[in-house]
């Protein structure tokens, strides 16, 4: 597997005129320990919120190969209770480039060890500012959608960023 | 002060027809430590989550005195770095309740303790949904606003219900 | 909420020849997490003191407006256990200043969630000592006591001070 | 994404009479915190450690679908310290069934997320035993190799369990 | 050295009329990591204080034989600072046993493992209330001190115990 | 308990011709906290990894005098599960120095506070690399055994670092 892996990285190396989403597909997997739950045995909220950064800002940093810091987080919906002993499994692949900003999608699923069952739990959208070496904005590279569901998300990112801009104005 | 304190929840037992917002007001006091930081120097965003998230959940458990779930959280916007050593104070709020589910808003400040300055850091909306002891939903005690800023962020929460449930039937 | 916590900081920037205790008055609000329990199911006791000197800290680098660091924590007694699931209230505030010291008392409440009742669980006296940029001892402000209560504190902070003197040269 | 996730699920839960290693790949992706360095500026070794078992230990469950436990780690060489700031990413796969117990190969990359540029880190080959509700130990399914690189890991592991035993014999 | 070990143990089973001071002897030592420490890069208070109450509730355990909780904890000062990187050496004792309770002597040293230098940091007095499966107090054995050093802390002890109560009394 | 402490602390300073396995003695005493088990009331395998490297690497240390990182971990048995609630004791000792490396032995003993009942639990060998100020490899100190037990850990060293080549070659 690990050829796989390598082979990957080298791809990335090229600087192009932008990347494909699969570029910055990242993988996190846990599992909810006692530590991580709360009196009722499932996974707490701001736990999940962590994990969620950690997989996303990676996911951006592989996009932009710059240091990104995270600027918002938007429409984190749980969708049902992790409980635990559950495995985790999230997955963050960037949406949409902007000048020097990004959105990132992170999915999260729950698997039963026992019986492989998988269910959906919570879905997010965060946006991460591109930042030089001297913690200015900086550009982000060009997102290359390649398949009918990459420019879905694409798409739709636009229509958050309207949404996302309107509440901003709304509600600050 | 402990007085003060004690009635504070002497009060908060009676079982009335509801309750005013600022029976719900929680305040959380964090210092940046060097485990809370990223390699920046600046609080990493999964830790402000995690201690939005508690200050919520306390401040939506006091409104239901019920256990408490978060359901969802939108429109988290870091406006400004936190740096190590810095002081955070989280205050969260109870905007809004619906019938078995509440809308708790929050403010994130930090303080730099050499010079006392205060910055506005980050704020956000959070639901949660009230529980019985089966786990099912379970209705809430309605929310009685008493100062004009209290009506309008009731009514902005409103609002905020219409958006989400928008974006939600637009983005599942 | 903002506007009252931000007015409060800009008082506390001015340069006085003291300062009243109010001003370094700190809350944190903890929940009590599995991970901070116990076999019992009850938060143990090296935790609580975790949160009782970082509340103290904030208050004592509050007063000074310079580094502080702890010098010893005297009279911490737990008198009721605090079980899983409970809400943990801390208040610090600065009792007493010495030349480049100050004493902070802090208090400990725990709150049940479901039923609002609030029991007074630990206090504790803690000392700090101001430091400057080279981390040698510097002048703590004043304090300026504004109650009765207040005076009463800074007295018997006084007459503890005594106790703690005696006691060192008795046992160390 | 999520598509491809749920299929991969639904296919393990058919009782089948044994699953081929890609059954139990498991992906898990770490930044390193300042939390996880030592002084150095490099991960600690004991932090490594603890993310292998999780991956490894996941891999195991998915291929036994019952409670497993860590029996043994062996082998475990750090080749190339992992820095702060760096991406860690963990695969982790079973290369062998015994009747109860299975080995799993890790191997630990690390990326830096300016470059692109990836390295392998450390590996390390664990077993786990299968146990049932009563904590007793159960069968494992059997492996099934499908590509000529599973088989050779196949026989390795073998070879790897004889040695294995002749240490624990030899030094125990 | 393991069977040095598992002989002091074996001895410890004997249930007789009371236990000297040695056998409730713990040794803790940790390394002070990044997370550990402060913004000035030695280990913040509340930290040590936890390993203490950790060492300390151990100690209390093999006297009473029973479940121990933390009672109070006084006289701790800190007589150096730690630094990040350094050994830190935890040294727990017995020091006197009433009805119910015992009163743990905590000693902590730091060790440059650099040059070898120890320096001794902080020291702290604790106590513990042992009890029975239903958490109500329960009779602690007594303790027979056994060299002259022993029966000094046993004296002091009994000192503290005074000035502990008058304490409690004055400052409630 | 001081006294002796400090001495053996000054007998290390001396820069001999190599060092004698006591000098290396560390011992380590954890209790296993809910935070620490898995969701069969077990210490999870990762976290005793951690203790183990702290433990080791401490060891190393104090025989090289330098910095020194974790090079390679194997042989690590887990022969008996540790309960929720239970106290761990680690001791490690450096058995065997070669030219820039030592190996290190660690034993990992539950000792029941209820009953006394000590149970061998773990034990693993690790090997640390000795660093100059740069980063580099440096000479470590010789060892010097004292006694048979002592020169028939060193023997066994030797022949585990001809184990461990032969399969670093065989399965690198």
């Amino acid at each position: 597997m690990l050829a796989k892996m390598a082979k990957g990285a080298a791809a990335k190396d090229v600087k192009t005129g932008g990347r494909p989403p699969r570029d910055s597909l990242v993988t996190k997997t846990e599992v909810v320990l006692p530590s991580d739950a709360n009196n009722l045995g499932t996974v707490f909220g701001g736990r999940v919120m962590e994990w969620i950064d950690i997989a996303a800002a990676v996911s951006a940093g592989r996009h932009c190969r710059t240091t990104v810091v995270t600027a918002s987080m938007d429409d984190l919906h749980f969708l049902a209770p992790i409980k635990k002993g559950m495995v985790v499994i999230l997955q963050a692949q960037v949406n949409y480039a902007g000048r020097t900003s990004v959105e990132v999608g992170v999915e999260v699923l729950s698997e039963d060890l026992l019986t492989g069952e998988r269910t959906r739990c919570c879905h997010a959208y965060l946006t991460f500012v591109a930042l030089d070496a001297r913690g200015k904005p900086t550009p982000a590279p060009p997102l290359l959608p390649e398949t009918a569901e990459e420019r879905r998300r694409f798409r739709e990112a636009e229509e958050r960023r309207q949404f996302r801009l309107q509440r901003r104005d709304r509600f600050r």
